[in-house]
């Protein structure tokens, strides 16, 4: 972290350009104002029903860019970024077995694997801070913790599951600007999918959260759900596909496109 | 339209069934308050393009749904309509010539093809209206002007082409609530794209759209340009693939998911 700590003035760019070169950290916190995304590859011919699946469950998988078959570089969320090289740290799955966490994964890559980027939390997380609204798990420097609702997502072929939904406690009196604010940013969740009692969401121990480090609720915080983007990656896996890469959470992929540009305020 | 406006109060499903049994008319107006949509089927080998060309181009072509190869039934926006016969008019492409223009499909449809439902602008014309934002158009029982403006689509596959925008009138005191509005439904275009001079947009005539009708404008009124859904047939019929079918122009999809579910303080 502390090289990571030096190079917090990098651009996007220079960011994707260090992970190709080898250099792994988490991507919390880097190149501050820019859009980051969830990553799926899989085989071309299951692509189009997860692409129905994202748009069918829109909160917790806001489809950002899908590639063409065999073409590795983006064209939307950056100019040519190598989706083979440039996130830190991939996630190989076969069978929906994790067989392989691996900085590179030019060497798997076919002219049938089609990639996936998926919107992320860390936009709206930012905005939340800008508007004075506080974020506990970045003040205590932990992971946010997520866990496995009781909400079905709505199926598309091989693709269903449980709806994985991460949790901040919000001060009572901020709860209508963390949801007002983070509405603005549909791309990055949206707004909350539940305010309060986690155990209507089926969530019976809140500080055993299934991904992600325990919660932080002070005194006098509500306990407050945003959709997660680590359904895509759960749904995807559960389908028990030949082969799906993923990103190793919290390494994610770092776009050249600001958080505004992806707020309803932004883009073209 | 007289007998389209004694059954004004139909709910959505009711109208599809309307449509099913033979009637035809534009559904502007109808079902108020339910979101409405663009369809484009097309073959499942250029499906997860055009799935691509709508992300790279989400201000025209929201992706509201994408149907599984061979199936017509809709999951998300609608319990089980058929895409096939559920609208009240349809246009038929081949090789980019239009050759039909149909009230059912069914006998078209094949294991192969794939339906797309893309965002409309009807919901947001209804959230200005309902905010005391004059729609001209709507005022004057006329269709909306449209323009191929310059802007070049960020191309995916075969498919590419120029934004096609929609424009309104709107009083210069009201262009900044015409704007945040309608920026509140990403999924309806969202805000505009362009406010003011036509000529930027490479509108020569403004009097001449290039669909729909010459645009009312009365003194004061801006000129005000939305992203519009036609970019998404225009750009798939250019493609000239072997089959491509569209709604016929102001004959949507009409869904039984609100438009306000499709807003950003919507949806789950």
């Amino acid at each position: 972290m502390m090289e990571a700590e030096m190079h917090k003035e990098k651009s996007p760019r220079e960011w994707r350009s260090a992970f190709r070169s080898g250099f792994v950290t988490p991507t919390t916190g880097l190149a501050r104002g820019y859009a980051q995304a969830n990553l799926v590859i899989m085989h071309k011919e299951y692509a189009l029903d997860f692409a129905s699946f994202c748009l069918r469950n829109p909160k917790p998988c806001p489809l950002l860019e899908i590639g063409s078959p065999g073409d590795p570089y983006t064209k939307f969320l950056a100019a040519s970024a190598d989706i083979r090289a440039d996130i830190p740290l991939y996630w190989v799955y076969r069978h929906g077995v994790l067989v392989e966490r691996v900085g590179d994964i030019t060497s798997l890559w076919t002219e049938d694997l089609v990639y996936f980027l998926i919107g992320c939390s860390f936009g709206f997380e930012e905005a939340l801070l800008s508007h004075g609204v506080p974020v506990r798990h970045i003040e205590n420097g932990s992971n946010c913790p997520m866990y496995i609702s009781n909400i079905d997502c709505i199926p598309a072929g091989p693709f269903s599951g449980k709806m994985v939904v991460s949790m901040r406690g919000i001060p009572a009196s901020l709860v209508s600007k963390a949801v007002t604010i983070t509405a603005r940013y549909p791309l990055s969740h949206g707004a909350p999918v539940w305010v309060g009692d986690p155990e209507g969401l089926g969530i019976k121990d809140l500080d055993h959260p299934d991904f992600g480090d325990p919660p932080v609720l002070k005194p006098g915080d509500v306990p407050v759900f945003w959709a997660c983007g680590v359904t895509a990656q759960m749904v995807a896996s559960n389908a028990k596909l030949p082969l799906v890469i993923g990103h190793a959470p919290g390494h994610m992929f770092i776009a050249d496109v600001l958080n505004e540009e992806l707020s309803i305020t932004g883009g073209s």
